[in-house]
């Protein structure tokens, strides 16, 4: 397996070169198989161009609570796993050809490698969660795991609908991206024995990272420079997939306009041109804008909660995380 | 919820009748969510008759060893949560329109529904392994979960390959079913603290069983009375599945008569005449015979492992299991 393509650009990474290093010969050393397909496929998704973005906030986490040990780099890999998994199961309920501006694992294999490849990488974070026999961390992983599922069946159920609300949307990408990095920064927290005070204001720096992060993908699939970006725009429209610039612009649009948007929304294929239509719309309506404000909105509060701890260099590259994440081109 | 349609016949059931009720509760409890899609989808595949096979042999385990307390169902939950699990996702990687002569859960709700469902379940499975904190148990269950994977992932590259050793065919079954149910006794086992002598023996009995249990399977796919089956047979045949009435009748016909087989296992679609042309040739080389024995000798090798026990009751209805495993006609 190559290295990921795109890391982390922000000083953070210095802090953790070495472990990040160990992290990718884990994941590789981890999820070996006799099995060959197994073992091309999750190769495929584990090397494409993933940042490593919640191992790293776990990384940093248990570095500014005082820890530096193996077991860091064995729950990053547990997270990136638990991960890997979802992205997989996902492009199966997505019915997504690309990932990442690459084919997406479905695509070349189909949904059947996708499913068992994604269960397969699923047991072997559960193999280094019970390795590690902290049952509070196998609970709340397990726990947010669930309810990662729950919140992709939620947002199965609502394709389609330009009723979506801003709470309802909010909802999904709390259960879809917030939980497991708000967890991902509490391992660390946990790790590194901090007190209850600490832990919960990491937990909760994780949560406003996390949906900063996916308000700035969700801007990014309308908004992207495709050539810096890696992957092409439009994926979450042509999947029918209603993102917050879409349902600001839908909520605060005339009735004609609505009725126009709605009926371009539920044709089953959507081709470039009603993309550019929707993306013209948003535009209009101040949609990109709206979403944008918001995804700094959470940064600042996710850098809000770190006042708890001393200045350190590791605070420091958490901070700078947040504003990574809503500056970010990819 | 409704009680599962089918339950299991022998008389070991009336020993187990309170735990196997309190079972249906927990199943039910514990797969409640708010989502209404995941509800639905799992309250059908978890009554759509489901025998309760593999919580009856942890049950019976555990009382053989000694074992009554509540550990004992909510292990069996465990387990039957992560069965179901498997068959969603092997419905979704079998492109499977039906199950038990029932519409699937992917043939009704799709791909998604089941890639999703199947997921909860498993986290739910998960939950009741974390909640009674046995690293033993965990460990055992994960392990074989991660062999299901790769067996089912094995078993994807082997599809329409007429060339299908008999070797690899049990090692298909092996991962696919013995493990699983080899490890629902060998809880038992743990929970009863049994000696690793007997520990040992009932995870061969169950090793054993679980081989037995498919061989009959696969055989009845070919062979079942359909009403009393409940279920189409044909399926694995539709399916390009190579099972051993297939792999022996192939091994053991003339040069001239396999390439008109593989021509017949070659073609993208079966039609009903298909089917018929190959349990023709099948009863022509005795290869649903030969697996039938082959069930037999299993059955026969499970129960030769019950004799570091002492008769009891529990003996007794695991002693009946492995008869009724292979007289059965559902």
């Amino acid at each position: 397996m190559a290295q990921p393509k795109k890391t982390l650009s922000p000083p953070g990474t210095d802090l953790i070169r070495r472990e990040l290093r160990e992290l990718e010969r884990i994941l590789r050393e981890q999820s070996r198989s006799e099995v060959r397909l197994l073992m091309e496929v999750a190769d495929h998704i584990l090397e494409s161009g993933g940042k490593r973005f919640r191992p790293a906030v776990l990384l940093l986490s248990a570095k500014l609570c005082g820890y530096s040990g193996p077991r860091a780099v064995a729950y990053a890999a547990a997270v990136e796993y638990a991960h890997t998994s979802t992205l997989l199961h996902d492009d199966v309920v997505d019915e997504a050809l690309t990932r990442r501006g690459r084919p997406s694992a479905n695509g070349i294999w189909g949904n059947q490698a996708s499913v068992l490849v994604g269960d397969y990488l699923l047991f072997r974070a559960f193999y280094l969660l019970i390795e590690n026999e902290d049952p509070r961390i196998m609970k709340l992983v397990n726990s947010v795991a669930t309810q990662m599922a729950e919140g992709e069946a939620f947002q199965l159920t609502r394709k389609r609908n330009v009723k979506l609300s801003e709470a309802e949307y909010f909802r999904i990408i709390t259960d879809k991206t917030a939980k497991l990095i708000s967890i991902s920064c509490r391992i660390g927290a946990i790790l590194g024995r901090a007190t209850a005070k600490r832990e919960h204001a990491l937990g909760e720096y994780g949560f406003h990272l996390g949906l900063a992060f996916q308000l700035k993908d969700d801007a990014l699939d309308y908004a992207g420079d495709e050539r810096a970006w890696g992957k092409k725009v439009g994926q979450d429209f042509s999947e029918g997939k209603m993102t917050l610039p879409l349902i600001w612009a839908f909520r605060n649009s005339s009735a004609a306009d609505r009725k126009k948007l709605a009926r371009l929304l539920a044709k089953p294929k959507r081709k470039a041109g009603d993309f550019k239509t929707a993306l013209a719309f948003i535009l209009r309506h101040g949609g990109l804008d709206y979403a944008l404000a918001k995804a700094r909105s959470h940064a600042g509060r996710a850098k809000a909660q770190l006042q708890v701890f001393p200045d350190s260099p590791p605070k420091q590259a958490l901070l700078d995380l947040a504003d990574f994440v809503v500056a970010r081109s990819v």
